[in-house]
């Protein structure tokens, strides 16, 4: 079991500062993140056709495997703005750099919000303006200036040798793989290269990110991004990835379930596929599956609902008398029939935080874990009214 | 436009009865359509690994060709009930044919409703006895007697030279291809062998059921069959395609439209793509995204979401700056990036049923048109309490 921090800290070197900038009425809209030195970097982006203006940018930033400052803001995302949207993620991070007083090009922005609205980057700009001398230790305060719909400030810290590994990530809605995350900042005082970083950062995106889905819905900004600035020096590679891939996870579990209206998170386990590939894809689709959302909302054993969700997997392999399923711990499926059950304590289990289903195929080894959320009527609430509220 | 009857009919030789039978505590449960010879008949079952055992008895039945006779209870749609389960379905034909006087590889059953419970095939039997002598003339009756969560009955007939087409359907949630319609079932007198039938079948349910969904998740139980009992003669085959492909549409929309919980119909026009399967997968994205059937509910424009779900289809090809759109016929985006809109004008526009999405990609000559609905916090209602109630 990974021992996370009770209090999130920061690894040596790095601190942050969020501010209102005047995009929200109220709260905070701007972050920075800084580390005192250049830090090796790698970072994963969303796969949608239409990545915002900083995705484009931060692209080309990342190549160079060299970061040492992150800034963000939340209520406009700077998506579908064109060529004026790419010339303001710049200016952004122009400005970020020059309160900072270092190289633009070590300076990774994002934003998150709305699409398609013009990124009011003169309220960045001035916003920035004092930020370099309000850098402190709290990595939450970071947290608490990108948060969008969100209700709870994400950020996680754990010690990897002699290191520390801290994560503070926002995202609630349009949160689907790839990349299914919106936004994350992991942050090491370990000393790591660049290209070593990177396939790390993948391999732990694979076991939580990639395996979470809100809402089926793939932002057009989603990003994870960690910075490395050596100083704790070298540390057990396989420990950073086991501590990188637990901390993503954590994240992943935590954004789950402060996923938009969400009451619960949900883990499906799938086991026994023909693949790990097929794990994962039946292990999304219970999940993702409108009915299993809402029967975890309502606490309401149906649970043939979980044999539809595995069944619509069509290019699985499934043989049907091999099937069972688990919920919360109890058998509810075998032989691909439904098994007798005590609904009343089903009933009663159901209604608690999170809601596990685990899913036997018995034609293979694969395995995979997804995560998500249940589907309440805050989520409509939410998103009926949101590019106006 | 193709023009259907303002009160849907029968087909000559065709005619309908319901009941209750006692599986609900209220309300019809049990339909029995029947014609008076043998028809020829063709069928399309859902592809979900956990078919219903009506399905599965269903699957030899239409080998055959021919049919005379459907039954159908809803409550409990006899899935994952094992040996016993299919058991069950066949007593249930045998039943139906028993009543009618017919033999009982003519007659195709279906359940329809929750999921792993016995189906309660004492009380179809009981149920079913008299029914012969109730048959009459009017669809909707049958149409009643299948609906689940449906809140309207279901029936629609067209002329097709001198015979006449007349789908019965219902299907309210768990609605996505492959197949996407719940129970739909055609009648008609034109004389087309079962090889012909089946082939038109698979061709008009490609433009519509195919292409229709309500949540995303495909049925266990999903059953669409047509029956040609002759009496009218052959007809023109291009008419007959013509007149199936449009009721199938009008079908489907009406599935659509009374989605659970939803408040209108919603239509995504997809052209430009580089093949028609592109197109499908993208039109299928749009109507199938959370956020475009949540905007679509609020009447809040937020058209940054359309570019979301189109960028969402990794596989397809897309040039962002090619891509337009329009919402409600007002362009919402050019160039990949979003148009100066009259936001009040299309807050209003978009308060209407339905709500038309179009995008043009720009990129080939694919196209296509999916069928959803807006999401709303009456589908959260109905199913976080749907097998208790």
């Amino acid at each position: 079991m990974t021992r996370f921090d009770d209090r999130p800290r920061f690894p040596r070197g790095f601190r942050c500062a969020s501010r209102n900038a005047g995009l929200k009425a109220s709260g905070k809209d701007l972050s920075l993140f800084a580390s005192d030195t250049p830090a090796a970097a790698a970072a994963l982006f969303t796969r949608n056709h239409f990545p915002g203006a900083p995705i484009q940018v931060g692209r080309e930033l990342v190549r160079g495997g060299l970061l040492q400052a992150v800034v963000v803001n939340s209520k406009v995302s700077n998506v579908a703005t064109g060529e004026e949207g790419v010339e303001h993620a710049r200016r952004m991070g122009r400005a970020a750099a020059s309160e900072l007083g270092i190289a633009p090009e070590l300076v990774l922005m994002s934003s998150t919000g709305v699409i398609g609205r013009r990124l009011p980057i003169e309220k960045i700009e001035a916003g920035l303006v004092g930020m370099a001398a309000e850098l402190g230790e709290d990595p939450v305060v970071g947290a608490e200036g990108i948060m969008t719909t969100d209700r709870v400030p994400k950020a996680f810290s754990l010690r990897i040798g002699d290191a520390l590994l801290t994560g503070v990530g926002k995202g609630a809605g349009m949160i689907a793989p790839n990349l299914a995350t919106m936004l994350v900042y992991f942050f090491t005082d370990a000393e790591v290269p660049a290209a070593e970083l990177d396939a790390l950062l993948r391999e732990a995106a694979r076991d939580s990110f990639q395996l979470l889905s809100v809402d089926t819905d793939t932002s057009t900004s989603d990003t994870v991004a960690i910075l490395a600035n050596g100083r704790a020096g070298r540390v057990d590679p396989e420990a950073l990835l086991g501590g990188l891939r637990a901390l993503s996870i954590r994240m992943a579990e935590a954004i789950a379930r402060d996923g938009e209206g969400a009451t619960k998170l949900l883990r499906a386990r799938v086991s026994g596929a023909a693949s790990d590939d097929e794990a994962r894809r039946i292990a999304r689709a219970i999940v993702e599956s409108p009915l299993i959302k809402t029967m975890a909302y309502g606490a309401d054993p149906n649970v043939g609902r979980i044999l539809m969700a595995v069944g619509k997997c069509f290019e699985c392999h499934i043989v049907p008398g091999r099937v069972g399923a688990r919920l919360q711990g109890i058998e509810v499926v075998r032989g691909g029939a439904a098994s007798p059950v005590d609904e009343g304590r089903l009933r009663a289990l159901l209604a608690g935080d999170p809601v596990e289903i685990e899913v036997e195929l018995g034609v293979g080894a694969g395995t995979a874990r997804a995560f998500g959320c249940d589907l309440t009527e805050g989520y409509i609430h939410e998103n009926a009214a949101y590019a106006s509220s």
